[in-house]
C-alpha cells in the first residue's frame, strides 16, 4: 500500500565505469540505467584509449537498495566493468556542513590589538560590570544552541550523539540560510535528563536561545520545562513547537479552503509523542473543542491506568466523551485527521467515512498514515511530510523566523502567543488569491516567510522595533568605558 | 619604574566635535590632541553650516584614562563642543566576532535533499554503524572547543563566563585566521571541576579537540588530567602548554645567540601558576638540570609545608639544593630568568648580577617583572609579552599550528613529543641568517609558522601524511552504504 519512492537527488550516485569503446557503448549504459528505473543526470568521460572508455555516470535513484539494483544491472552488461560507486550525498557531508568564520579582519597588529589583547580586555570588563551587555557585545546576540542527546533522530531512533551530528549541522545550516541565525550543534553523550539540564544551563551564557532537537518523549517535556524555569533565554523544542506551528498554519488555511472554523471541527490525532502532544495543546489553546488522541494502545481517555504525565494531561483535556473505539471508528464523521505516527494505518474507505470536506494531514515519513492518492479521492485537503507530494508540512517554515524574531526582541522565553503569531504569519504568506486545496502552505524557499514570521514573533514579544543593525551608525556607537583598561597578557593570547 | 604605555589602536577612540568654523578651528583640535599625547589617525567632517563644523576626530590613546584626559583637553577649548565619544574597540565587538556559515549550498530542493532530509539519514546511519566515520563526515574533523569557566581571564581574574566570551570569540577567530581550525567558544557557568569535566566529556562527540582556556590554577591541572583520561581527542590547556611551547622556542634561539646549552644553564622562574609550571616541566624534560621556582611566598623547596600537588611536584623536581633565599639572591650567577608573575619585581642591578650573557624573559603584562630598557643594559637577550617591545612571546605562534597538526593527524591525545616538535618548528622559523638578540621568535604574522608547527606536530603524532583535502578527487569518494536509507521525517527538519 506504500506509495513508490521516486528517484531523488537525496539518493544520487556516481558510478565509474570502464566500457568497450564501440559506437553503442554509452547508449547501452544510459538505456540500462533508465530501464532500472533511475534517472541519468550526468555523464562525464574520465579517460579513454583506442579500445575502452572510462566514464563517470551520475544518476538519481529512489533509495540505497535501488542504487544497488542499478549497479547490479550495469555490472551484468557485456563489456562493462564497474570500477567504483560513489555517493554524492556522502561526498557533500565530508568534513561537515558548517564552519566558523571570523567577522573581523586580523591582517595587522592594529586589528589584532582591537579584536584581541589588549583591546578585548575593556570589552570583558564592560560585560563583567553589566552582564546584559553580553547580548550587545558578543555572539550571544545572534547565536542559538541546537541541542540533542541523539535519542530520537529523524525516523532513525536512538542513534546517539555522533550519528546525530550530521542532522544538527544541517539544522544549523538551515538556521543561517533561512533566518540569518548563527546556530551551533551541541550533541550530548548523555541521555540523563538531570545531566542534560545541568549542561544546557551551564553553556547558556554563550547563547541567545536554545533549540532542543530530536530528544525522545516524554523525556523531552521534562527537560524543556526545567530549562524554561532555569534560563533567561528562550527554550524551543522544534519537534514539538515547530511542528505544531506549521500544522496550525496549514490547518488554518485548509479550513479557509473548506469554509469551516477551528471551534466547530472534530479532530482525530494519531500519535501522542512530542509532535502530537504539542499540536493538540496548541489546537486546544486555539479553541478546538473536540479532539481524540490515539497512540499505539488506542484512544487516550480518562479510564486508562498508569499514564505518563504528558498522556495523563491529554486524557484529561481531550476526548470529553471517553470514546475508546479504534482509529477508523473515531474517524467516522470527523472533520480533520492529523497523523504524526506510523505508516499505512488507514484506507481510503476510512477517509471516505469522515465528514464532508474532510481534511487529512498524514505526516508519517516516508510512508504516510494513508496513501495520499487514496485520501485525495475522498478528502477536500490532503497534506503530507513528503517533498514529492503537494502541501508538504516542513518545520523549516517556522524555526528560522521564530528564532530570528526572538533574538531580535531579546526575548527571555518562547510563548504560546509567539507560536500563534508565527502560525498566522505562515498561513497568511499564502495569499487568498493563491489559496487552494493543493497550496495551503508556502514554499520552503519563499523568501518572504521567515521575515514575516520574525516580525510576528517580535511583535508577540512586545518588542516592535528591530535592534541596531550589525554595522550601526554613529548614533549607535557605544560610549567609552570610564575605567582604565586592565592588563591583558599575551601569554593568554 | 613601569614603562609608559604608548598610544595604540587597542585604545582608539572617535570623538564627535562641534567647533566654531574659523580658519584655525581644525588646527586647534589636532594640536590639542597632539599636546595631550594622543595620535590623530582620522578627521572626518560630518556636517557644517556657515558658523560651525561637526567633525569625527579619531585618535589612538594609551589607555582609557588617557582617552578621558584627551577628551577633557578638547572640552576645555574655546568654541568647542564635544558631542559624543565612541570607542572603536567596542564598535568592533558589537554582535560578536565570529559567525557560523554553511559550507553547502541550499538553493533548491535537490541541495536540501542531500544536505538535510532525506539524504542526511544515510550519513547518520553510516556513523551509527562506524563511529570513527564522524571524523570524516562531520565538523568533528576540523572543530575545537575553546572551553573556559571564566576564572582566570587574561589579567582580569575571575570575571565569569559571559565576560570571558569576547576573549574566547577572539581566540576562535585566531584559530581560523592562523590555523584554518573551526573553533567554538564554550563558556561555562560553573567553576566546579567535577561539573566542568562532566560537561566537556558530554559535549566531546562534536569536537576533534579541546582547548582549555583561562581556567585558574591549580584547578586547571586536575580538570586537564581527568579529561585526558576520559577523552579520545586531544586536551590542550593553552595557558600551560601554548606558553611553554613558545617559551621553549624563544629560549632555544636565545641560547643559540649566546652560545649556551639547555643542559648547562641555571634557570630562575618567577611565577608557579599554570604557565610557570608547564614551562618548568617542559624545560626539565628537555634536560635543564638547575631550576629554582618562585611564587608569592618565595622559593619552592622540599622544606615547605602544605603545598598543593602541583607545587609539591615542583618542590621535589627543582631546587635540588633547597635554596630558600629571595629572588634577587637566586638570580646571582643565573643564566636565565623567566618571569610569568607580577610587575617590577627586579631592578637593573639584579639583572647585572646574573651570569655573563644572561637571558631575561620578563613576561608579566602590561608591566614586566623588570623594565626591559634596564634589563637590556645588562642581559644579552631580553623578551617580554608586550607587542611594543622586541621579542614578544605570544601563544598565537603555537596553538593554531598545534591543533591544525593534531586534527590532521586524527590525534587522540596531545603529547610532550608534540610540544617539543612545535617549539623546534617555531625556533627554526627564525633562520640562522636572521637570528639576533632582538629577533629570537618569528612574527605572529609570519605565514610560514603555523604550517611548519602543524607539520612538526603531525610527524610527532606519527601521522606523516596529510588527510584528504576538503574537496577530494574521485579516489576519495566514499563507497555507497549497503543499507537502505531509513525514513527521514520533515517534521524534524
Amino acid at each position: 500500500m506504500a506509495i513508490t519512492r521516486l528517484p531523488s537527488a537525496g539518493f544520487s550516485i556516481t558510478i565509474r565505469i570502464s566500457v568497450t569503446a564501440d559506437a553503442s557503448a554509452i547508449g547501452r549504459l544510459t538505456t540500462c540505467v533508465g530501464e532500472a528505473g533511475a534517472i541519468v543526470t550526468a555523464l562525464d568521460v574520465v579517460d579513454s584509449d583506442p579500445t575502452t572508455v572510462i566514464v563517470d555516470l551520475t544518476c538519481d535513484t529512489a533509495d540505497a537498495t535501488h542504487a544497488d539494483q542499478v549497479v547490479e544491472a550495469l555490472t551484468a552488461l557485456d563489456g562493462v566493468d564497474v570500477r567504483k560507486v560513489s555517493d554524492r550525498t556522502f561526498l557533500l557531508h565530508l568534513g561537515g556542513k558548517i564552519e566558523v568564520s571570523p567577522k573581523v579582519s586580523l591582517r595587522n597588529r592594529d586589528e589584532l590589538s582591537r579584536a584581541y589583547t589588549p583591546g578585548v580586555a575593556r570589552v570583558c570588563l564592560a560585560i563583567a560590570e553589566n552582564p546584559a551587555d553580553a547580548r550587545r557585545l558578543t555572539i550571544k546576540r545572534n547565536t542559538v544552541a541546537v541541542v540533542t542527546d541523539g535519542s530520537a533522530v529523524l525516523g532513525l531512533g536512538n542513534i546517539g550523539p555522533a550519528a546525530a551530528l550530521p542532522v544538527m549541522e544541517g539544522k544549523a545550516a538551515l538556521f543561517k540560510r533561512f533566518g540569518g541565525v548563527d546556530a551551533w550543534p551541541v550533541v550530548l553523550d548523555t541521555q540523563d535528563p538531570d545531566e542534560i539540564v545541568a549542561i544546557v544551563r551551564a553553556i547558556a551564557p554563550g547563547y541567545g536561545g536554545i533549540n532542543l532537537e530530536d530528544i525522545a518523549a516524554p523525556r523531552c517535556f521534562e527537560i524543556e520545562n526545567r530549562l524554561r524555569e532555569l534560563l533567561d533565554i528562550p527554550v524551543f523544542h522544534d519537534d514539538q513547537h515547530g511542528t505544531a506551528i506549521v500544522v496550525l498554519a496549514a490547518l488554518t488555511n485548509a479550513l479557509r479552503v473548506v469554509g469551516k472554523k477551528l471551534a466547530d471541527v472534530r479532530v482525530v490525532v494519531s500519535g501522542a509523542g512530542a509532535a502530537g502532544t504539542a499540536i493538540m495543546k496548541l489546537l486546544l489553546r486555539q479553541g478546538v473543542g473536540d479532539i481524540i488522541a490515539y497512540d499505539r494502545q488506542g484512544a487516550l481517555h480518562r479510564g486508562l491506568p498508569d499514564l505518563n504525565p504528558a498522556w495523563q494531561w491529554l486524557a484529561e483535556n481531550t476526548n470529553a466523551e471517553g470514546f475508546s473505539g479504534d482509529l477508523p471508528a473515531a474517524l467516522r464523521g470527523a472533520d480533520v485527521f492529523i497523523g504524526v505516527s506510523a505508516p499505512n494505518l488507514l484506507s481510503g474507505d476510512d477517509i471516505a467515512a469522515m465528514a464532508p470536506d474532510s481534511i487529512v494531514f498524514a505526516l508519517a515519513n516516508p510512508d504516510p498514515e494513508v496513501d495520499p492518492r487514496e485520501a485525495r479521492k475522498h478528502a477536500a485537503v490532503v497534506a503530507t511530510g513528503r517533498s514529492d507530494q503537494p502541501n508538504q508540512i516542513n518545520n523549516v517554515l517556522a524555526f528560522p523566523g521564530v528564532f530570528r524574531g526572538m533574538l531580535d526582541a531579546h526575548a527571555e522565553e518562547f510563548t504560546e502567543e509567539m507560536a500563534i503569531a508565527a502560525a498566522r504569519a505562515i498561513a497568511d504568506a499564502v495569499g487568498a488569491e493563491k489559496l487552494n486545496p493543493t497550496v495551503i502552505v508556502p514554499s520552503v524557499f519563499d523568501p518572504r516567510v521567515a521575515p514575516a514570521v520574525a516580525a510576528a514573533v517580535r511583535a508577540a514579544a512586545h518588542a516592535p522595533t528591530p535592534p541596531p543593525a550589525a554595522d550601526p551608525g554613529p548614533a549607535d556607537l557605544p560610549e567609552i568605558a570610564a575605567e582604565a583598561a586592565a592588563p591583558a597578557s599575551p601569554l593568554s593570547s
